[in-house]
């Protein structure tokens, strides 16, 4: 199987919205007037992002995901994206389920895969991946990581932290019960980006980040962004994982399970800021989006984040969140 | 160095025309009324595309430059791309040299560096690029593959050859003279993205690709997606090389340099069509972009590419194009 049969066999399909797709130079996309366009790129490795022998179904899924996760932080709604692919080798039984897992994601946000690609080397998926946000009043309805402010409400969606629990199962540093491990599994491999959270979101956050490296280093982008501080409730914080919670205590200390929520990683959940005027609209969007949101704690004056116990004591945080070169 | 100090000491610089650059989840852009956005995206693996101890700051040129050597392919401009880093360590001594040759492209073609994505792994570069293309009335300027016409002058620009010489030289695969390498070295080091031809062809070419994977193969593209033939000139083609030609007779045979000319790869010229009304065009627009063009071919009803010798006489294709998996 050759370069061009490959990319016909697996991942060309007629285009939908984009002007043109793949088969030239460029693929082309009309700009809806009064709209911004709004760009991401990521690039997972093998080895450091996933495993070697990881399904290619939830591959092509989780690259995606994880784009269309930054499009959610932003409050875009996705257009399309391009696909560059190094591969060892064109192999079938590889392609095939990692073309379903990409195209069923992006058939399910209507996002186009208008070009790319492909090359022989060690494996690397890198897409990018592009979205629209409307400007209304000459203002963008983007939502970014500068504008919280002091007094706001600090929430995240759906659950936090099953995806580092995983990882520590898979790498034999935690010993969970084969349930559990499969359960927590499924997030750390199949994440959901939170797209139509973040679209319903436009106008009532007033900042928003991605949790992909542990939610205390991505709120710390927020907060740097915004030159504000941040209190974090741990006793709220330590509900937050999907798995079933008696399960969790008996294979987990409160420890490990704050560390995985806190610092895990790869949740691809969204954290955002919000007026405490504004707790109904917030409600209402995740009620609209059908996406669990939870309020953690508030945005204070004092700069830095603090994280609390249920008496509002401080406790101290041991915390890092995931840098690729430290 | 970790991995937000390597993209703010590297990469970050001041925003110019993005709405929002590097360091949120996305980066924003506002299209211009009236225009397309025109998206293309390489990855270049270590190895495949570039020798392990290539000169960091040739190679950042060159990552950029055969992107932009697809948007000149469609008479785009450039604004903007994304950079996706696997490295297998934050080596400053590799980073400092590697962006200078990149944003020193960029910069030279008001193309401005957004967002993406560094990771610890075997190096690869994947980047990004947009650009705009005009709609006008009605009707979008872009140059694509498939408007190739019967009868049509069949160009390329600039020199072609010269890359394929000086990897066949370096594989140790030809014995050339140390002046000779360093030449050819330069061309495939440090191609030329030809934006301003790409941009001054619009309304004038029928149809154009960039020059990646050799012409012949090239080309074949643009009759495919033509639907149509192709003859071309090798007596014309044999003159295409930028080196000096006493030194190449010296060095090559014939033989070996229509190979390197016809199939070599690596030149990111562009191959164009246009109809013979409009030659006095075609070479005003070459002028206008200081670009050289030569006529090569003609387009033809019969599909299928015909190679001929000064006599018109017909010559055995014995030449193939880069697959990277063929």
């Amino acid at each position: 199987m050759g370069e061009f049969e490959l990319i016909v066999r697996y991942f060309k399909r007629p285009t939908r919205h984009a002007v043109l797709g793949i088969g030239d130079d460029c693929a082309l996309l009309q700009p809806t007037p009064g709209c911004q366009m709004a760009i991401s790129s990521d690039m997972l490795v093998e080895g450091r992002h996933f495993f070697a022998d990881v399904d290619p179904f939830a591959l092509g899924h989780k690259a995606l995901a994880v784009n269309l996760s930054d499009l959610a932080a932003c409050g875009a709604r996705p257009l399309a994206f391009t696909l560059a692919l190094a591969l060892p080798k064109a192999d079938a039984a590889w392609l095939e389920p990692f073309s379903r897992g990409l195209l069923s994601l992006a058939d399910a946000h209507d996002c186009e895969l208008v070009g790319g690609d492909t090359t022989k080397g060690p494996l690397n998926i890198c897409i990018t991946v592009f979205g629209e946000v409307p400007v209304v009043n000459g203002r963008s309805q983007a939502l970014l990581r500068s504008g919280a402010k002091v007094g706001d409400d600090i929430y995240v969606s759906g659950t936090l932290g099953d995806a580092r629990l995983a990882l520590e199962g898979l790498r034999g540093q935690l010993a969970l019960p084969q349930g559990l491990l499969a359960r927590a599994r499924q997030r750390l491999e199949t994440p959901t980006p939170r797209i139509a959270l973040g679209m319903a979101l436009r106008g009532i956050a007033t900042a928003a980040i991605d949790v992909s490296d542990g939610l205390l280093g991505d709120l710390g982008h927020v907060l740097e962004a915004s030159n504000v501080g941040a209190c974090i409730d741990t006793t709220i914080a330590i509900g937050l994982m999907a798995c079933d919670a008696d399960d969790l205590e008996a294979a987990t200390t409160p420890a490990a399970r704050l560390a995985c929520i806190l610092a895990g990683g790869d949740d691809y959940e969204l954290a955002f800021t919000a007026s405490p005027d504004v707790r109904d609209a917030v409600q209402n969007a995740a009620a609209a989006s059908s996406t669990r949101v939870t309020r953690i704690g508030q945005i204070q004056t004092e700069t830095g984040l603090r994280l609390v116990d249920a008496q509002g004591a401080p406790i101290t945080n041991l915390y890092r969140s995931f840098d690729h070169f430290a």
